[in-house]
């Protein structure tokens, strides 16, 4: 902290601090589009409107991203990058045991809860007017689901699965962890008893998922007749 | 067919001929609306808009709603209505097997592809700008999960279940229907390979919820303790 206020003043070394001058300048550019789009769709958001909220010149924008569409996909990628580096580390040992579903479920309404920007353009622009915001959404979505589908593989339980059957089973559950975040962000960040009843909620319909795994496995093997015969 | 035209043309009943008149400005202020909505979020399009692509002046679009507001809402309605009505049709009985699964994603999946403006009107402002519409489209899907949890009360295998877990089961069927009525809508219309993979993933998914349903009550019984140690 107190080097970065001493670069803040006066610097001895003049590239150290362009570098991080324009760090600055990129995070102000982020956080101003961020700021925007609480009131309003992407698509609407001027490049002179940012730069105006970020207070810098508009062609200092053109310094960091070539359009609004890249500062859009930046936004997309900072959002999803270190959850699902951290949803990948809660999974780790190969477990899907209830303190993976516990884990998991945690470390996502947390995380969501801090980035509420981040998340609210992400659910806004997820089927908003922007086809390439639209497609990286979908894209990062889908690479929780692979992410995820891989990981089940080396769940013992789940050996004899099929990979198309442990990609649906991701999908399932990336579905509900979808929903759980539309659901926190639907609730003003100061409703801490209803962000712990999303996350109850989460967890519990998570096991409803995950117990129908066993009979999964044999109703796959009995060509899946067994389904329809069940009341 | 006959009759129509007769009436169209010149019509020896003149107040039938002024409520189907009226009628066909309303259809036909919705369907500009909608035809508008393809291009543009709800938001951006002015009354004005919708009056000149309707073809009809601007205050004729008084008699019908007091503003663009109310006219979003009646596309909510009808997008919703027949469909709740044909998917709890498809239920009765109270059965929950095989076939009612079947059954329900078919409805879903069809009803959704032949009415693809309204549903991505839907899809994109359930988190868009407006308030009101979002809200509309929150109910709507909260009144599925409703339906759904007072029909899977009457299904013999949950007869023990608590409502709150009942309507935890529901909200997760309809979360998944959610999904499935987003992936139609992605696709191409003429992408009939893609509907039917649609539909299919979408049966899976149902089934794997419901393949659990047994083994959750005996894991509600046991206070739940259960779901921790399997995996």
């Amino acid at each position: 902290m107190g080097h970065t206020a001493r670069v803040n003043d006066r610097t001895p070394d003049p590239a150290a601090s362009r570098q991080e001058r324009k760090q600055r300048t990129r995070r102000a550019l982020l956080d101003a589009a961020l700021e925007l789009l609480e009131e309003q769709g992407f698509s609407s958001i001027s490049l002179r409107q940012v730069t105006r909220t970020a207070g810098v010149v508009p062609t200092a924008f053109y310094r960091h991203f070539a359009d609004m569409e890249e500062l859009g996909l930046a936004l997309i990628d900072e959002s999803f990058r270190t959850l699902r580096a951290m949803l990948r580390e809660a999974r780790t040992g190969g477990s899907m045991d209830g303190r993976a579903i516990h884990n998991s479920v945690e470390i996502l309404v947390g995380y969501v809860h801090e980035h509420r920007n981040h998340f609210r353009f992400i659910v806004r622009e997820r089927f908003g007017g922007v086809a390439s915001l639209r497609q990286a959404i979908g894209g990062e979505i889908r690479m929780f689901g692979s992410d995820l589908a891989s990981d089940l593989a080396r769940v013992p339980a789940l050996d004899r699965w099929r990979g198309e059957d442990l990609r649906l089973l991701a999908g399932l559950i990336v579905s509900l962890m979808v929903q759980t975040t539309e659901e926190i962000l639907e609730a003003p960040p100061s409703d801490l008893a209803g962000y712990e009843e999303t996350m109850s909620r989460a967890r519990r319909q998570l096991r409803m998922i995950t117990l129908g795994l066993g009979e999964w496995r044999v109703a796959g093997r009995a060509d899946a007749t067994t389904a329809g015969s069940r009341g």
